[in-house]
């Protein structure tokens, strides 16, 4: 990547999550328009979102600038042509693995739980709430669970680009296929110095 | 595949699985045996295990003939090099997607179901039980869920080898990258049969 043409493709969770747009903005749809705004006077950088992902982005957003279209191109990956190093097919079997035989463990401890406990509505909502969290918590962070984060995985890879974002699970994937991950104030930095 | 050379991976489940065995021998060891029998006068089979599909064999076959490991070669895939198709990871993603979410959707019946029975050993047990077998169907039951299997996938691609297994998700996975799959009764007609 030179000074000419850094690559950039971004996630949702730059604009959406609390932590990372309180560098561009105070709400979702403020922090991407603020991005764009800034993006319009770098000619050095081109910004990338798969269609998928940015179709959740407009959730978050709704209207938004017309030029956002030309500043964040909609580049889906060649998913038809790419292909994956089968070692990462591997570690993500393994991992999948050892999450669903830890999602049983925690359906043994709640039916448990469930046993002993009195049957009252307070006990069961309070009782399911923490299965549903610990349950979501063991099997969903940390993994690449969704389609829309393979599609950024394989963009990044294809085009060369910098991914941008602040999902762990997102960025633990991405970087066994050797991308370079962004936090949302490294993507701020590198925009205002691009030296990279 | 010509009549000169047809190259079969075998899984364990065509040694081990009472529904495959039969048609070779009667224990996981007779079936290995007889197998190994039959092949010793075919010139035109090549035989393969993944060894760490042969692990697994040997704990339920012990003691073998001297002249196994000529007849079935020990061959790992180059997983170091090899790479798959980046919809095979798509659809694999999706697919432990909704097993999660299933599964989530198991852990709070079982925490309702455990809340309205009594707390009593046998009524634990039961419950336990049959959450445990209910969890194993959604989240397991015909997925690919091993190393194993995957190295079995990667060998039989890699040498352009039928498959012979009776595992329901090792097939489904396998014909989704052309391979083609032998059920034991498939084998054995093959082997006596070797037309194609």
């Amino acid at each position: 990547m030179n000074k000419q043409n850094t690559k950039i493709v971004l996630d949702t969770s730059i604009f959406v999550n609390p932590d990372s747009r309180q560098f561009f903005g105070k709400s979702p749809r403020e922090a991407l328009v603020g991005f764009i705004k800034i993006i319009k006077t770098k000619n050095n950088l081109s910004c990338y979102i798969p269609p998928s992902v940015y179709q959740e982005l407009i959730k978050f957003t709704k209207e938004l600038p017309a030029d956002k279209d030309i500043l964040i191109k909609k580049k889906s990956p060649a998913s038809y042509q790419d292909s994956i190093p089968a070692l990462l097919f591997y570690e993500f079997i393994d991992e999948t693995r050892a999450r669903i035989n830890k999602g049983l463990r925690i359906t043994e401890k709640y039916t448990r739980q469930g046993l002993k406990k009195e049957d009252n509505r307070e006990a069961a909502q309070e009782l399911i709430q923490s299965a549903r969290q610990e349950y979501r918590i063991a099997l969903r962070e940390g993994i690449l669970d969704s389609k829309e984060d393979f599609d950024l995985i394989l963009v990044a890879k294809e085009l060369e680009a910098y991914l941008a974002t602040s999902d762990k699970g997102l960025i633990k994937w991405a970087q066994k296929l050797g991308i370079i991950c962004l936090s949302a104030e490294e993507l701020k930095s590198l925009i205002f110095n691009p030296r990279s």
